[in-house]
């Protein structure tokens, strides 16, 4: 009787009821690969080897002299602004710095934006293949995700049709689209995404662009879907191209209406943003040149992988448009891409993700390999693959 | 037509509609004063006046040169482990590192405690007066935040018999206390807080300690609820004895079953935690004795107030045991003390919080003064108060 109160009373609720990260699996067993004494290529973490800019480094390291108090809720105003100046420099684009809010990461930009336009309940349209914790946030949230489908006709694109056909059966209240997109690294064409935006406005579904990968970007420009309609919502972060991963800042475009209630939560779910993260984010920027020699180097690793995996037998995987993320079928060889790693891993010593994590449908069938290491390991990694597969 | 959609497309969610912090008002008005020419002692703001301790600045500053990657998302081991330590150190608890969880401030402790925890709709009880977050990031969360009345006859304190009664009307499924308190600045007697706890266990109540303050208690020894029930729920912070607020670092310490499932909510809500962060904060602890030499400072403050607030004219207020706070009444003064503390601002340049922020009910009666700041500012506050009271 006590024991049974004491489960009931100690019992997780429901809704805290989500899957963990696979990649989480895979980082651990990559561990004990290592501590037996082998080298491991990693590329199953999305996280760039490189660090941050130098100029961010260096502003952090001033800063660390005077007080690091609570900042103001949305941000400190000159980096707010200089936020805003960037989509100039970017994109063409003139914004209001007061649109501009400073988050924790993208991942805080999905909490506060999903419960500024989300009721309980409320269905959000997301692409499958799409980066896991959308679903598990909105769940833990109390919204349904909506899984859409994607398809080689469109790039693995989100469209309008697809969005539609779930639409008319029961009414989405919103849509989440990336492109660059985790884990395809397949990107949608400007007009694509205009034709999305379109749509949503029209059927009044509230459009939120994760913009996380901008910058890295090599089929051809990415495009802001702040150009596009001045209902969507943007989510940014300085993790990827800017290298600032475990620095955890990032930043939300909201439309003015929406600004106000995001404020409000953000001051009582976080207070504010890391302040020193704020600072050394502000320098980043000018941190560019550098930044731009490390997307260089993907590029040439994007280009490695491209001639090298089809000679090493993967030779079918999804357009490598940006991002860092390579998404590789594997169905040649294994009906179960999560097994097909962990013996890619242990036998060839080379970490990738398998694409359950991403795909609960079709991901038994995928890898998703990230190269954002160095050139070296994109040459080991081809290699051992290779030669891995024409022993099996 | 057009003009209607878009509206109804960007209004903000219902749950969105939180209040603001009022201090945040404060704030600003205490920006324009300043920029009138005068000097303001900032009694507004709960946070502390002093640094980081030495030895987490200066691993902050060692760390730069290395990479600053994404954690687990517990935390790292070695602050988990140190964490755990503590309490050895601090309460004689023998804690095992697995419970603890490193958290993005505990703003985000509580974010994932009640996602763990409870259920949309699940009825929480707090004390009134209380912090503001707690009914806000609870409404946010589907959760129904439950007012408990505290009385004079109670050192102001939530009791067994009050808890009660809300219960008995419909049930609670968690109760959550802080002492020390803000704004009140009271403290629970160990034994207080020990009843409270084993009523809860015994009525299936989650039971979360709100720990922030511990290390800032003057009247008596703040008591740790891990000693007193395995089923507690503890958070803590390192913002305020630490005087760490802009960092944004925290901790749980979770009973053992809800580990996982927080695991896996941070994992998915926020990656991991900032590690530049999580690096000093381990090393805060070898500052231990630059942080007591603080809060000597503010025992001092503490007693500047307690002896010279009743001769200026303010000479009721709870009791001071521990935080940094005085939570005075002015009801002799005035019935709206929002009115009050803007007066106090504009013409005494003394900046406090009213207490409508903290307690919907009786706050108009109420404001709170932090003492977190220097000695002669105290002095100053304290002369100021009395000149403008004795003018009125």
């Amino acid at each position: 009787m006590m024991q049974e109160r004491a489960r009931q009373i100690l019992s997780p609720s429901a809704r805290s009821d989500v899957p963990p990260f696979m990649v989480m699996d895979v980082i651990a067993a990559a561990t004990r690969v290592e501590a037996a004494g082998h080298h491991v290529v990693h590329m199953e973490v999305g996280q760039p080897a490189a660090p941050a800019p130098r100029t961010a480094i260096e502003a952090a390291r001033k800063a660390l002299d005077g007080p690091l108090r609570y900042t103001e809720a949305l941000g400190f105003t000159s980096l707010r602004a200089r936020i805003a100046r960037h989509y100039g420099e970017a994109y063409k684009v003139d914004l209001d710095p007061a649109r501009v809010i400073v988050t924790t990461g993208s991942s805080a930009g999905f909490i506060l934006s999903f419960l500024a336009m989300f009721e309980p309940g409320d269905r959000v349209g997301i692409a499958n293949p799409g980066y896991p914790p959308y679903r598990h946030i909105l769940k833990a949230l109390g919204c349904e995700p909506v899984l859409i489908e994607t398809n080689e006709a469109t790039r693995w694109a989100v469209t309008p049709d697809a969005v539609m056909a779930v639409h008319r059966q029961k009414p989405l209240a919103g849509l989440l689209v990336a492109s660059p997109a985790n884990p395809t690294g397949t990107m949608m064409r400007p007009a694509a995404l205009a034709d999305l935006i379109a749509m949503a406005d029209a059927e009044n579904i509230r459009f939120i662009s994760d913009e996380i990968y901008h910058g890295l970007d090599y089929a051809f420009p990415a495009e802001t879907a702040l150009r596009l309609s001045s209902n969507a919502l943007v989510i940014n972060s300085f993790s990827k191209y800017f290298c600032m991963t475990g620095w955890r800042i990032g930043w939300i475009v909201a439309p003015e209406p929406l600004v106000r209630p995001i404020e409000r939560l953000q001051g009582n779910l976080a207070i504010s943003v890391p302040t020193l993260s704020q600072i050394a984010a502000e320098a980043a920027f000018d941190g560019r040149n550098e930044m731009d020699g490390v997307k260089y180097g993907y590029e040439d690793n994007r280009q490695i992988l491209i001639d090298g995996l089809p000679k090493a037998g993967l030779d079918k995987f999804l357009p490598v448009d940006g991002a860092f993320y390579l998404y590789a079928n594997v169905s040649r060889f294994s009906d179960d891409s999560y097994d097909f790693a962990k013996r890619m891993l242990e036998e060839a010593h080379v970490a990738a993700t398998p694409g359950v994590d991403f795909d609960p449908i079709d991901g038994r069938h995928y890898l998703r390999f990230c190269y954002a290491q160095s050139q070296a390991d994109m040459h080991a990694a081809v290699q051992r693959i290779g030669e891995w597969l024409a022993k099996r």
